[in-house]
């Protein structure tokens, strides 16, 4: 009888817990960015070893009956084949998932419901009767729309369009700038470029939202805009799964502190779906492990059922 | 009485031309580019030293009396200050001069009008009555609505939102994975990110204008969007100049080979000002001479006046 060790592997994070088989969590660990597609196999391996024994030290070592990982990128059956045979090992049985299937499990407990998470990017998952669907998470060039670096950025560009005579007049300019201590709003547009990564961007989107709080009409609107978006990847979620009214949507992610901002548009969206919004019960890295205790039970049920 | 020297100094490519003073071209010379704000004043300087070298050669040496230069990023007197100190005893005068104003000398002959650029990125600009305006011009992050990249970009974001089942059915996924060689969605995807230079996206907005003459809808819509925005970049520069009907515009990239595709569209935008598109009568760098010889004129009758 050994341990179950539950991994949600991000882009910039590992999270690692390990569990006795009733789900009692009795270690966690942490290490950096675990995107095997960037990193290839051996990375991740050489990631996941590291967590595993750190959290078997932590309980005076052991064995791991399962190891669950949830990974962005294996939505494909080979996929899943190669990093499986390449985690090989590491538990007696390894589980591969999708960081959208652990996030699911975790946020709903196993049960039917979606995920819509507005971080630095945006995306939304849903699982129902067994299927899994996700719109958007395309990252910062093709897609994150109703994230925080949509929002900082449009922040950024409605400022740029007041400036042209483009668009309407706001307070955004003058408050990106006061906030970056910069004079001039092509400054603002230089210190995009000099470094455009999409976190460092995003961390402007709070200043979206206090121009909103204090009455900007241009900050208001792009709060609305990115309410609907995060409302439309939830929606093509449902109807893809087929789910009807009364969906249970768990949001994650910064942007989501300020709920009262995106909501509203959200509800706009899916006002038939008649949501209702919530944290998720647990996060994905407990998702990881209850998807591993599913898998103990298969297991042992398969032997039961041998003669 | 020596040689005027114009230049077009851009992000890519420098373009020279040297003319006697009746503006008569005898020597034309290319470089790389001329972006002083990233290589410095001193970058600039080397280079175009280098090219006034090339053609003074080609005619033989002689002198160069007025040397002009459009440059991107000079619209502070500062800036313009300090670029004409760098690159002072060129030519027995230094013109510096931005992007927009050459442009706009070449393309109406110094007359009052517009020129809108859509290549990689779109930006417009307009000069009437010794007043200059522009607008657009943000790059690929913050603005270029209706260039090349914002057509390609929006191409593969609305394939994405076809898979998602977010946007309607298009074309344009199978169309950019034919042309990519790739068999999944996916991975124009990892293609895109790869290497996000917004040149290499921008080759791929042929494809958008295919998939619209072939009869596709989200095609022809993106392509609808991309002339109301560059309308509304000339829109907003005619407003700000205080210009009534009658514009002439001047269109300029390679995006206006498809005319047809965008015109429609900002005269929908424009139509109260009753433009009329033209290519420009003379590229940027005659612009510079142009300018060139409007100061040498001012300086001999500066001269004259005096006693």
């Amino acid at each position: 009888m050994g341990y179950i060790v539950g991994i949600d592997g991000g882009g910039t994070k590992t999270e690692a817990v390990l569990a006795g088989q009733d789900g009692r969590v009795l270690a966690f660990a942490r290490a950096g960015a675990s995107n095997y597609q960037l990193s290839g196999t051996d990375g991740l391996r050489r990631t996941l070893e590291g967590l595993v024994g750190e959290l078997l030290g932590a309980v005076g070592g052991g064995e791991v009956s399962v190891l669950c990982v949830g990974l962005a990128g294996v939505d494909r059956p080979q996929d899943r084949e190669e990093v499986a045979s390449a985690l090989r090992g590491l538990g007696r049985e390894v589980v591969v998932a999708s960081d959208g299937e652990v996030a699911l499990e975790g946020a709903h407990l196993g049960g039917p419901g979606l995920v819509v998470v507005a971080g630095t990017g945006s995306v939304a998952w849903g699982k129902c009767g067994g299927k899994v669907a996700r719109a958007g998470g395309w990252g910062y060039l093709l897609g994150d729309e109703g994230g925080g670096y949509w929002i900082a950025k449009e922040g950024i560009a409605m400022a740029l369009r007041a400036l042209d005579g483009r668009g309407p007049e706001t307070s955004l300019g003058g408050r990106l700038m006061d906030h970056l201590g910069l004079s001039r709003l092509d400054q603002v547009v230089r210190w995009t470029y000099r470094e455009p990564r999409p976190d460092r961007i995003a961390d402007l989107a709070h200043i979206v939202f206090e121009a909103a709080d204090e009455g900007d009409y241009v900050a208001s609107d792009i709060l609305y805009r990115a309410g609907r978006h995060l409302g439309e990847l939830v929606l093509a979620v449902a109807r893809r799964l087929g789910m009807e009214g009364g969906i249970k949507v768990a949001t994650v992610g910064g942007m989501f502190s300020r709920k009262e901002r995106l909501l509203p548009a959200m509800e706009e969206v899916l006002g038939h779906l008649s949501p209702t919004f919530s944290e998720p019960l647990l996060p994905p890295h407990m998702g990881a492990i209850l998807l591993g205790i599913k898998r103990l039970k298969e297991t042992s049920t398969t032997h039961e059922g041998n003669p």
